[in-house]
């Protein structure tokens, strides 16, 4: 049996990364094998399981100094039938790759503009003239870049041995704790039989938009954990698209959803909310590098 | 007297276009003259008021589709001299730019992620093969366009009539309730003479980290608000960018932080916040376009 994984391509990007990783770890836990699907874009990614084009896809949640990817949430909350099952932590480290052999000669800098916001300090010492040209991945950066000595890209080790590149500088991310949380998303029907069982998550995630616009109301849903010792680990708001100020709430929560104390929070909460849509239930697993 | 304002540039960009609007407004409501500073970024923006190079500065907040614009506030959160001074609400309607008489022929589209993300909808239906190239503003697309008919670009109606450039659909954007708010910035010391009174303005906008990271405590600050019947409306939240999962909370309240009401709320907020920032009180301005 081989399972398909979608994923942020072309090969290279950190997303690839991820799901290199957690195909191996499948591979070594469960003597299942994985074939990666990289896709275009990250709603591209998700729609591919909603569309039965594969099994999973490994999609970024989250970067600790750029905060949300709000394409996956907004995806994540049009598409009804997905599932997370599981969370990744990929360490970060980025790299200037370079055929120049000193920085004084380059004039050009490509990268994802998450990228290229994540080195800024470091840019704005050591090539505080250069021109900054944002591309769709920190991959295809590295096919804009010219083979001379007046421009560089930055991306992960990993793409600069893939694509055979030079690398110039190394770790030049202005926060060396620099990391992002990738889920592992399925069909909601898809049983969790790899890697979860039914009541023995840490984590669960959900979104709701509340009925009338009263911002106001959020206290009351987050009382409901409060009150029942549950800890919330993440919250974050998208704007509905209806109209500017109207919201929606994403909320990680330190508890599996299938707990009877979860259970009755939930059903709490369900009285407060407009629309209420649950991820899922998942552990956490760090990728070392 | 004259006023010099900070944008994000060049020339042709929203940003620009709320400067323009409000330099008028300024005009024709106090007599004072003002003149635009295009900056490459909206960090550079902020900074060139901290800096004294200009006495305001123009800057997006929030979008009613793609959400918060995270470079504003974690700038604002970085520079502590600074103070909203108001709030402008800017329709955006997003045209096509090409010297191509026809969609067929065109294979690249030029723009802003945020405002090719913005009509993904339509082009996915009438250029669904065209190859989407980011830029670092609106403006900068047009730079990049190419006089030829394989090539468009994606920014405003006032852009392609400063460019003098052909505009080849209109009202291109997915959600026609698309709108930005912006902020007017001074420093902090700054008199706001030019249009707030001390005690009249409908809006106040904070921001904290909490002391330990229990994020179940941020129910204490909501209750507060909740509880004198004050309305929020906005929360967002950002990385610290110490660790994966620590988080500032930025918020919008519907008071003016003079009265005493606010005043009681805000002391008692602090008791509660490692570090809380007060960004200002201030009005909304919608722009009739």
């Amino acid at each position: 049996m081989t399972l398909s994984i979608a994923h942020l391509g072309p090969p290279g990007t950190y997303a690839e990364q991820a799901a290199v990783f957690y195909a191996n770890w499948l591979k070594q836990t469960t003597g299942v094998e994985a074939t990666l699907c990289p896709y275009p874009s990250i709603a591209q990614s998700l729609q591919a399981i909603a569309e039965g084009q594969t099994k999973l896809a490994v999609v970024p949640v989250e970067n600790s100094i750029e905060g949300s990817v709000t394409m996956t949430m907004d995806t994540l909350w049009l598409l009804d039938s997905l599932r997370i099952q599981l969370a990744l932590v990929l360490p970060i480290t980025h790299t200037l790759i370079s055929c120049a052999t000193s920085l004084e000669s380059i004039k050009t800098v490509y990268s994802h503009p998450q990228a290229l916001a994540q080195c800024q300090g470091w840019l704005g010492r050591f090539l505080p003239t250069v021109q900054l040209i944002p591309s769709n991945s920190t991959t295809e950066a590295l096919q804009l870049l010219k083979p001379d000595i007046t421009s560089a890209a930055i991306a992960s080790m990993r793409a600069a041995e893939l694509y055979n590149l030079p690398i110039l500088a190394t770790a030049i991310n202005d926060h060396p704790e620099n990391c992002t949380r990738f889920w592992v998303v399925s069909q909601a029907q898809t049983e969790n039989s790899h890697h979860t069982s039914s009541t023995n998550t840490t984590h669960t995630s959900l979104a709701f938009s509340l009925p009338a616009n009263l911002p106001g109301a959020l206290v009351k849903p987050l009382q409901i954990f409060a009150q029942l010792g549950i800890n919330l680990s993440r919250i974050e708001s998208r704007p509905t698209k209806r109209s500017l100020g109207e919201y929606l709430f994403f909320i990680d929560l330190e508890a599996d959803a299938n707990t009877l104390k979860m259970q009755s929070a939930l059903a709490e909460l369900s009285s407060y909310t407009e629309i209420l849509k649950i991820f899922g239930s998942y552990n956490i697993l760090p990728i070392a590098t």
